[in-house]
């Protein structure tokens, strides 16, 4: 018998209906003789509603009382959970984050998981009850005030606590049978993945993929807790995240070379034009974007034309960046000195994802013919270890993504598709 | 400058509009100088949509769930009044039940406060906060568990923080314009009254009157925090409830003789027919009451008729109490030695309440007289020092009201409206 962690998001209970499925699925895991502790969301529209609340009466909301308005929905979810749950004849107690002891720093709407002390769900468990723990928020290590984790928090709060509950596995059910090839909605012959590594889904998630955030995964491989993510739908196996191959039959699933290819199309890309080419430049450039709070993603410099010792500069972000950047830029326009500023938000950047190519030089090389193959122009490329990714126009992503999956026998139904083990691509 | 606390129903934030309308009256007295805590309801509806929510989990929602869910309500209020201030150019901050210190004992959906240790609101407002807490929860001593105070309970948290603050006042914002004479929906001429008495409130909130519950009252008077109900909508000055008389222009509002006329049709009576009249039988009936957890209003013992030794034993209680009663009763027939069961859930209970009764002889009869010329027929009488109550039928009620409001000098056209000193009656 050992410590599960289950985590719903709000689609999956977006009713009374959906509460009552769920709450059977919890019970049927307590029945097959497990511990059973269960995150949960807010009930589907609840957030957007509870937003569309507070613009009413204040245009710029503060962020220790939006805090406080948004947590409000896990509550109610949470507590009809557990009413469901002893519905069917079990015992169930909800938390807030608080209760759970998900203690936090006090960066309202985005705050980080500092600790869990994880106490009352100990005993909750211990004394026979299915704990049900509100997901996506907690309580500030120094004010002792409400906090929220941001989006895709309630997974990572599934994550720390089955990390600070020693768990089995935290199994994340979603509304999908869990990680993809590919997008299914671009690509219909993306395949479920069975096992992928911690390092191959960060990358994914990095790169676009939506099921699981980085921030989760990162928390994760961290303590080193196998993540399940299946579908509270359909009850079948989905993906496993996790360290070392999981067993299917009497096989361990072998390391993909490939894991997939990811998109992205919410990013823009800015370039400096006509920076000066000496030493210093850049971090003039980026220290300013970085004093204005915005991560950044991809960066490239072109050579500099030996004729005027200026070069360009560019990199992206996410577009809703894209005005803070711009202003933060000009006002440095005189420290950096560059000539003028370009901005394209009409980019999309596709990746390609798997722990392999770093054995399997060929790798890159299939990925650009692919990408030719497909009439698509490369505007930027960045690597690292287990990915290439390029930036093209965002009319072209959806036809690279299905190319270079193709290109790699990544499509289900494909002679290729077998694309475990050494095939040496 | 002293510390006020204000208290808002729902119907008085049961939109955006009203919350920034609440906002404005709250700023107000601050700007007035006041340090403000304010205690606020769930918005309008909010808490019949989630007992919905939760009839529809589950057919008998668990206590501990119940007031987790049911408290999402305020949460979701105080939260919004916070930023509608704050969009006002003022700081506010808003507070849980469990934050502000409302500890209670572990009875849930009905919770009573044992005690306030109101830190976190002190440091606010000394911190030129406004202190924005939830009403009608709290936290269990024991167990840390949220609870909820029960129907009426956001007044009685307004009146425990007043206590524990030692605030000058509690303000009680509601959607009448006070407390009046009778019930004006009955009495077209009911009078809004100035002052009165914490004893006469008392007496009115057990007699049927809606404005304020009676633990909220008795909370007042047991650490003597003046009330002041008012309207949110009007900002006209309202009722006051304290032990003193205020003073209006350069004189004090005097003690009223007659307070005012109460009426209540929620009760029902049984009559429990042949019971031996020998010592103990009415310790046996109430005791299988009491142990039902059935509260119970009025008793009426008859003479019992000579010629059989038995009487009769009637009491008065909530019509939802009805069944379980009866079923209690039944149970404890061998015990008892009763001839058979009468239910009656068609009557009315018409009580005059008015410390002044106690040295004016002639309010009794006054009363009766009343009652007798509207032609209402008396089934049961009970008085206590400063109330008589009668039942009669529940179609007589309305009618019996008005007569007995007439007939005191309450109506406000009236020659007769001074009641205020010694008019003798």
């Amino acid at each position: 018998m050992g410590l599960v962690v289950q985590k719903y998001g709000g689609s999956s209970v977006a009713d009374a209906e959906g509460i009552k499925r769920v709450a059977k699925r919890i019970v049927d895991a307590k029945k097959n003789g497990h511990q059973v502790v269960v995150v949960v969301s807010a009930m589907g529209d609840t957030t957007d509603e509870l937003i569309d609340l507070a613009e009413q009466v204040s245009p710029i909301p503060a962020g220790r009382e939006f805090d406080m308005l948004l947590t409000a929905g896990e509550r109610i979810s949470m507590a009809l959970l557990a009413m469901a749950i002893k519905n069917l004849g079990h015992e169930a107690q909800s938390f807030t984050g608080s209760q759970a002891g998900v203690i936090t720093d006090s960066v309202h709407n985005k705050a980080r998981i500092i600790d869990v002390t994880p106490g009352r769900i100990r005993t909750s468990v211990d004394e026979g009850n299915i704990a049900i723990v509100a997901g996506f928020q907690g309580v500030s290590q120094d004010k002792k005030d409400i906090t929220t984790l941001g989006r895709g928090g309630s997974d990572t709060t599934a994550v720390a606590l089955a990390a600070a509950l020693d768990a089995d596995v935290c199994e994340i059910y979603t509304d999908v049978d869990g990680v993809f090839t590919a997008d299914p909605r671009v690509v219909k012959k993306a395949r479920k993945i069975d096992w992928i590594s911690f390092e191959d889904m960060l990358e994914l998630a990095s790169s676009g993929s939506k099921v699981l955030l980085h921030r989760c995964v990162e928390y994760a491989r961290r303590y080193n807790i196998p993540i399940h993510v299946r579908s509270s739908f359909s009850g079948l196996q989905g993906t496993w995240v996790s360290n070392e191959p999981i067993q299917q039959g009497d096989q361990k699933v072998e390391q993909a070379i490939i894991s997939g290819v990811a998109h992205d199309t919410s990013e823009a890309k800015i370039t400096v034009v006509g920076v000066p080419d000496k030493p210093g430049e850049a971090a003039v450039i980026f220290r300013a974007i970085a004093n204005a709070e915005i991560n950044i993603d991809m960066v490239v410099q072109n050579v500099s034309a030996a004729s005027t010792g200026l070069t360009d500069i560019s990199f992206t972000l996410p577009k809703t960046e894209g005005r803070k950047a711009i202003d933060a830029l000009e006002k440095a326009k005189t420290a950096i000195g560059f000539e003028s500023l370009r901005y394209d938000d009409q980019i999309g950047k596709i990746s390609l994802v798997g722990a392999g190519m770093k054995t399997n030089p060929g790798v890159t090389a299939g990925f650009f013919e692919a990408l030719s193959d497909a009439g698509v122009n490369i505007e930027l490329i960045s690597t690292s270890e287990i990915r290439i990714s390029v930036v093209t126009r965002a009319d072209d992503v959806n036809e690279a993504v299905r190319a270079v999956h193709s290109a790699f026998g990544l499509d289900s139904d494909s002679d290729e598709a077998v694309v475990y083990g050494g095939t040496g691509r």
